[in-house]
């Protein structure tokens, strides 16, 4: 299972800290992909997060997130500004994607952003984030920047339009797309039992003749 | 609770054929609001379902919804016309609100639409649905179209939006505002918790003195 996730987005926050352990659950083998959302917002004409052009939205995802956060016992606290760049965050995590590091620092970034109201735009914070987990953070972040950093990302995001992704947290098993914190189970049940029909036809005797 | 749905919504349809079994269950009350997004919908300056107006969300909701549908043994099948009208149908759901026939009115009204593409902007589909619940079908839907019965319809979509609904469906506990028919179990389990509480509250022993 792909799992697709903005640092900016609200909801790829409680995805992303839990994603791990319930593909693990389910034996779902998991892809981690940062893109980013602004640029196929603004496609649709959006120069802001929709919850900030459309407030009465925008107050209810608080409330909701706020719900949900308390209900997974995840620490929360309202970013003081909302969306926060994610560039530098995401061509981290894209420049980055095979190494076994990832996934802890896609949740420490998270964290940073929605249990810690730190910003994740100042290069300072994601070297301590790096740095946090035994990293040689001010190498890294280097090489991130360079422009070889930065051609992973925009292919990412172009990808993540050719895939018919409009928004985060999105999980891609095989055909299907799930859009929303709220569809990581069905994704993930989704992949289960297409594991389970690759395995039993790979385990289906031979017709004889 | 307050089930807030619009005969149109996609995404009302599964939560309109589950919602009654699911309360009764738990031990909610159920309060049944039908509105109209459409003016929602205008003031926030979309003239049309963002399902047609962002086309790429749109394929995936009905994907989604395929998906959801199958989950839950519903029939389904895509509406040739979308969305339809649902101003009269809305009318006589509001009107008879206290009706004991009205679950089964709007199940048949979101099943016509959702399960058996039929237009229920047109009045001799309602009339058929009210007929087949041994009502006098012709007689409700004069009442409804009558200046009295437009009257309840307007006040109730503006309810909705002084409440802060934005989509359909919507679920209303006490303060509290769930939206979409993936939050009907978060929104029904609040529901619970708060009866729980005032009965506690009302069946703690006088302190002594």
């Amino acid at each position: 299972m792909q799992f697709w996730f903005e640092f900016a987005s609200t909801y790829s926050y409680p995805a992303a800290l839990r994603v791990e352990t319930l593909a693990c659950r389910h034996g779902v083998p998991l892809e981690w992909k940062a893109f980013l959302l602004g640029p196929i917002f603004q496609a649709q004409g959006w120069n802001d997060s929709p919850f900030n052009l459309f407030p009465v939205q925008g107050r209810y995802m608080w409330r909701d997130l706020e719900r949900i956060c308390a209900d997974l016992e995840l620490p929360f606290r309202r970013p003081s500004q909302f969306p926060r760049h994610s560039v530098l965050a995401a061509r981290i995590a894209c420049r980055f994607a095979a190494e076994p590091w990832l996934p802890d620092f896609v949740r420490a970034v998270f964290r940073a952003n929605f249990a810690e109201d730190r910003d994740i735009a100042q290069p300072e914070v994601l070297e301590h984030s790096l740095n946090e987990l035994g990293l040689p953070g001010a190498k890294l972040l280097e090489r991130a920047r360079s422009p070889e950093g930065k051609t992973p990302l925009r292919a990412r995001t172009e990808q993540a339009v050719t895939l018919g992704i409009f928004g985060a947290p999105s999980f891609i098993v095989g055909d299907e797309l799930f859009w929303g914190n709220d569809r990581l189970e069905a994704a993930l049940a989704w992949a289960a039992r297409s594991l389970d029909q690759t395995v039993n036809t790979a385990l289906k005797p031979e017709p004889p003749g």
